[in-house]
């Protein structure tokens, strides 16, 4: 492709520091591992802060520390990459698949409480695109039935809400280091918390339940294999170094698009919250089936044509075969329109310009 | 510690393969990833290789292959590594402990049969310390009863059975690259079949269930994240290249400790299958309680004071509070009498014989 969905750059250390990780020690923790944990603690003024393997495994984590149990249910949106709902099933859970808000594309908090039942035992907001759902609105939802969050930050690292960072509001936080992501570690995540209690069950979930400082191999409870490794969280390291320039690129890039799309008639953009300063992870745009009278899909296909790599929305759960069936027409609206463009630190300002020409140019008047 | 229990060691290429890898691209797959899994099919003579992101994700990946539902019981030795049995209850299944070999500490093909039930749906052996189980007599049962067998070769990369590799005669076998392994990755693992349609399902789990050839989002089944990255992957096609000197090291550690301690009163090595060339991945000896009263776990503490890290036998399940209780006498005698010694590649032959003589000293006559 002449112009990819996405790149992962380098920024500096990334291969010395790798380098260092690999030639001190590699068995379980290290250095680096210490330092990306520590240094997102004080970036996200969080108390426990665990790097694990990746954005999925960082759920099947949180999961497994709120304890949740086969029948429970966990209200995920319906419109979102489904990892929450993916590992709902792997654990016997019951994904309860909810509508998003028709602009944001993010939970709607309007809409929360009617899915709401004696058996919810969590809340997974997924903060789509770099966009941060409606958190307060939701959190007093939440709060009133005595529901946990955890907020699905896998592709907003960096987005602010109310000032703050993205993924401190919920009882749980998971965030993903993936290649196309913010900062990245290859795979890799985190997953945030306040609470000792969580941390604690959560530690040793990461890795087979066992305390090593205490015993080896006694096994405190059935635990997995989350890990990260040292020298992948020295990539990790030294990304964030450079993350005044990361972000600065990002925000060039998603202001970019805007200028050139934003008034275009047939293409609306994700509306980001007036609480939100958002990192955007992915550009991404609603098509308008009366401009655009080909869809979707064959935009897709004729930009490709033009060696231009673009993405769909997410399917709707509603879509999908492998989850029960209950109609979400707003979801589906917005799956079967929206177009994610290229979006990455390193593209630039000329490809963007001639994305943009050649998306317009498909249009039909 | 003045000798650690392991290290692992660099062998040419893997800092320049990691810089490689990290300089082409780091999205999903890559050249070293397919190398790595080409490599392992050649050497293991099998038709379908996925490298995975640990030895615990092969086994899961192997169980959601097998299509194992919650209630479903599987068969795991109660002497070993846990890990099959703490993904069988993350999954809802019954892991049913068995009796181990006396003197091999492996999965007892004679006690097997009185585990099966109408509910048994994978027997797991566990080729412990690089061991191999009796695989004819296991399989003679397996098939008899038509149960699939999972090999967890996680500790027994390039042992050998009857002159074939370790891990080709179960319907799926498991491997582990973890940082103290004979190949590693830092974190990584390799699930291994002959089957299609086993291999088929494996890939989609491992990546979300999704396959992009197809379509972007769309998840066939409720997949995990199990993926490696390509360089991790680049780490471990360096080391395949010097799996020579590599494995001739090992056998000359595990033949010094054999010169120095095999005729040793008080002490006893693990029986060694004839038809197993093993490559052991930890040396580990059984401690006659008349020879050392003090007991193992004191033993290893008055190594632990001159700087001799060794570590001890795993639990056996009767003694870990997680599980249901059964007694199991003859993996409890081993559990409790076991302690493994310093073995990596790297170990000198003088710090093996400075840890066979402390050893020896401990004795009481």
């Amino acid at each position: 492709m002449k112009i990819p969905w996405t790149k992962p750059d380098f920024w500096g250390n990334e291969i010395k520091y790798v380098t260092q990780a690999l030639e001190s020690s590699w068995i379980s923790g290290g250095e680096y591992l210490n330092k990306l944990e520590n240094d997102f603690g004080e970036i996200l003024k969080k108390k426990h802060i665990l790097a694990v393997s990746n954005g999925t495994t960082a759920i099947h984590l949180a999961f497994l520390g709120l304890g949740l149990k086969p029948g429970d249910e966990v209200i995920v949106p319906g419109f979102a990459f489904m990892a929450a709902a993916n590992v709902s099933l792997l654990m016997g859970l019951k994904p309860v698949f909810a509508e998003v808000d028709p602009d944001t594309w993010c939970l709607s908090a309007k809409e929360l409480p009617k899915y709401i039942s004696s058996k919810t035992k969590a809340i997974i907001p997924v903060h789509t695109y770099g966009n941060v759902c409606a958190m307060d609105d939701i959190m007093e939802i939440a709060n009133a039935f005595g529901i946990p969050v955890i907020e699905d930050c896998a592709e907003s690292l960096f987005s602010k809400y109310r000032g703050e960072q993205c993924g401190t509001i919920g009882k749980i936080s998971t965030f993903s280091f993936q290649a196309t992501k913010t900062i990245t570690t290859g795979e890799g995540g985190l997953v945030v918390t306040d609470s000792d209690d969580l941390n604690k069950k959560m530690l040793l979930y990461r890795s087979h339940g066992m305390d090593r400082g205490k015993k080896f191999y006694w096994h405190e409870l059935p635990g997995h294999n989350f890990r990260l490794t040292n020298f992948q969280a020295a990539i990790g390291v030294a990304q964030l170094e450079k993350i005044d320039i990361i972000l600065a690129e990002r925000k060039r890039v998603s202001e970019e698009y805007k200028n050139i799309l934003s008034n275009m008639e047939g293409i609306t953009f994700q509306k980001i919250n007036k609480d939100v300063e958002p990192v955007i992870w992915a550009i991404a745009l609603k098509l308008d089936t009366k401009v655009f009278p080909q869809g979707r899909d064959m935009v897709i296909q004729q930009l490709k044509e033009i060696e231009i790599e673009t993405r769909p929305g997410f399917y709707a759960s509603s879509l999908l075969e492998i989850y029960e069936k209950h109609s979400l027409p707003g979801c589906e609206v917005i799956s079967k329109n929206v177009i994610s463009l290229p979006t990455f630190p390193s593209l630039k300002n000329d490809d963007i310009a001639f994305v943009c020409e050649q998306l317009l140019k498909l249009r039909k008047f």
